[in-house]
């Protein structure tokens, strides 16, 4: 039986502010990715999910981002390779001690503006890499499909899981169309699921110039982020059912 | 062969800050604690002073503070104890990260107002020792000696080094004269070098009072904030060497 | 006819996390107290926060904090009193620049665990005071009633305004009851409502222990949190009228 | 007789952490550029930096920066241009603050990765420019001589000094030949004098290329790093007065 991997950032919290249907997606999904205290996240919010993460049986990830609470990570920030190898490094140690003596993580996953960079950047996807293999070199990343950050994981021996979104339109080149385009992001929960599905089944995809992508689908990234974004993962994960797709983690 | 270990603070500086006399402390020690990136170090910072103090065969510890960079951790801060935990597990985590994996931390020692106020709360303290716990319960805490740290590490059955300082003067109920008192800090070589010989060897020091306070002296706090301090703990050095007391890490 | 000021924390969002009802509550107040970017809101959020209270026609008054997002200011910190006077200095500074050049801040309100302590403690209330003077020295304080920060004013020749609460209980010498006793809030919008009406007309409070405690009203603050603070106000603000108390800032 | 107007940073230092040469600057130069505690300075330094400046009778200037303490400003963050001017108003408010009621603060000069970003960014630059004009349309901007910065300026009606460097090469369209090659920095004393005091009197300067550029040069930007620094300012001071040319803050 084909499986798939769904996963999703949760724990991205602050102190006093509250952010994602945490208790709703958990149910969903097989393995998150928990914020780390630099874009989100503090060390209570991160407490608390890796606990209710290991509750729900879903394997825990770390995800960690630029150091820019206030732009939640999603800025570009221009670091040097060896700084962002050692941010990796410490926020991959710092949620990894919330597991307990003795636990792993199961992967990490890069955060926004530096998972879209690391995408492109052939150096800066080789420093999260060398970042996480200081931690552990048994970790896999998860990166996008294709991109320098499987290249990368290659390169050094880093384990990887190539990630593919259900939600997006691709370039012919294998890459996400941007979303400044007003065709970035698909929204009909109906279009998604079978997409997502066809994405698993042929580990292709079809672009937004019509062409036939083929794209390692190891993992999907759903979202959690309101209750339009639940009903899509809920859609998903019936039409995943129905095809015979089973969920299990990476 | 009594022996016995010296303890220094290490990796203060932070960015473009440079605080410390880290090569030259580093070579009179046996054992460091380093600072994780909340009231001083930052990744950077942690990455390089993990590899010299691996490189100089000394002991490396997390030290773990307030969130509180512009005050160095040196402001008391009223966190309440779950909120205590979770930093320092985070602190502790991030810090171990850079040893590399199935590489384990020598010890751990609270930094600065949390040193001081866990030594006299016992709930602060069981925060501090159950943090450490979640991260690996085999890391030895080191606190003042006698004080709360020790008997909450007791409580929880994590190992513990009593810590001693050369420079202070006591209470006689072994707790240190206040730094807001004229006598706090011993300045003379000489005198610290004899007197912390002689806590090593009676395990008890002679209060303020002039009475004699036992005193478990499994750690001996050093410093190599500037020029005069490494003279201080170069003479210290020298002393233990006549009077045939070993340097070893706890 | 009598004139009573209704105020409000405002702007405490932050990035991307929301907090706060502010465009009900903007309605029903006469001015606002708000965040500096310390313990909550950030540039953006300042900036749309003055353009809509003075789209509103409410007075704006700065709302400084410790600096401490993750506890949002309700910690205290043991920080000596230039330091406070100097971040209050800088906060009250940087709110009143979105006014624009020539407009000038209505008040000051310290927040949370800062105005608790200066409550209580005359050196930081003098600290808080001195840096508001800085900034201008004709710029109004907003202080619990008969506090340390009243006195400190005072002693320093700063305008205030002696603040209550409707909807906290007050012990005989004019405190107000812990937040960790039981009957400390008062939460039945009747009560409320009947209760800070007999305050500004008697300028003076029923404390718990049933005595009378002569208390200068001449702000009350009003929260807008959630739903249920919104319709206490709505009901306070229904009472005033129908007691012929004229709402306007101070 | 002709004047020129020599500016400096100052207050850099944070905390406990010391930067800077500022004593020994501040006796040299005719206007200082203050941090303002986002990429360098915290309240306390600045207090005291705005007392030691007035003491000394130079002109008082913001010095915003991006916020990132740990890289001290000089990495690019991918800000849009709302966020940008929000964070100049927010900075330069702060730091008026201290320099008490009444008075306004000389110039705003942005800092390092911000400046640089800003001298070729036209959106940008006008951000900046719009965030000073909210707290004060009359105070001028130190913006690289004919840079995006000096054309916002002109296009928002903002006041501004066109600023060169006597210690950078320039390309022979004006702009400064990037770091990141061998000879963008001269270090020689006499050539800096020399140099600098051609820039002034000729309104020009010799491109690398051989080429002589048409320079506005309002004010002059030197460096209080260390000794190798200052003595390249007193070197300068003293070929200014030899040329007769006057030490005025623009």
């Amino acid at each position: 039986m084909t499986t798939i991997d769904l996963n999703s950032d949760l724990g991205e919290s602050y102190g006093r502010y509250t952010l994602g249907k945490d208790a709703e997606i958990i149910k969903l999904v097989t393995s998150v990715n928990v914020a780390c205290g630099f874009h989100a996240g503090d060390p209570d919010v991160m407490a608390k999910t890796v606990a209710e993460a290991n509750a729900a049986g879903v394997a825990v990830g770390a995800h960690p981002g630029y150091h820019d609470l206030q732009d939640f990570g999603r800025r570009y920030m221009a670091l040097p390779p060896a700084e962002v190898q050692h941010m990796i490094t410490y926020q991959v140690g710092a949620l990894q001690a919330f597991l307990g003596a003795g636990h792993h993580l199961h992967h990490v996953k890069p955060h926004g503006a530096l998972y879209n960079a690391a995408a492109k950047d052939h150096d800066l996807a080789l420093a999260i890499c060398r970042g996480i293999q200081v931690v552990d070199p048994t970790i896999p990343i998860y990166g996008l499909a294709h991109s320098q950050l499987i290249v990368a994981a290659k390169e050094v021996g880093l384990p990887y899981a190539q990630e593919v979104f259900g939600d997006r339109n691709y370039l012919a080149d294998g890459s996400l169309v941007p979303r400044s385009q007003a065709n970035a992001v698909i929204t009909d929960p109906e279009v998604i699921a079978k997409r997502t599905v066809a994405m698993i089944q042929n580990q292709a995809v079809t672009a937004i110039d019509g062409s036939t992508v083929a794209l390692t689908t190891d993992t999907v990234c759903v979202h959690g982020d309101n209750q339009a974004a639940l009903a899509i993962v809920a859609r998903l994960v019936q039409e995943l059912q129905t095809d015979h797709v089973g969920l299990k983690a990476f």
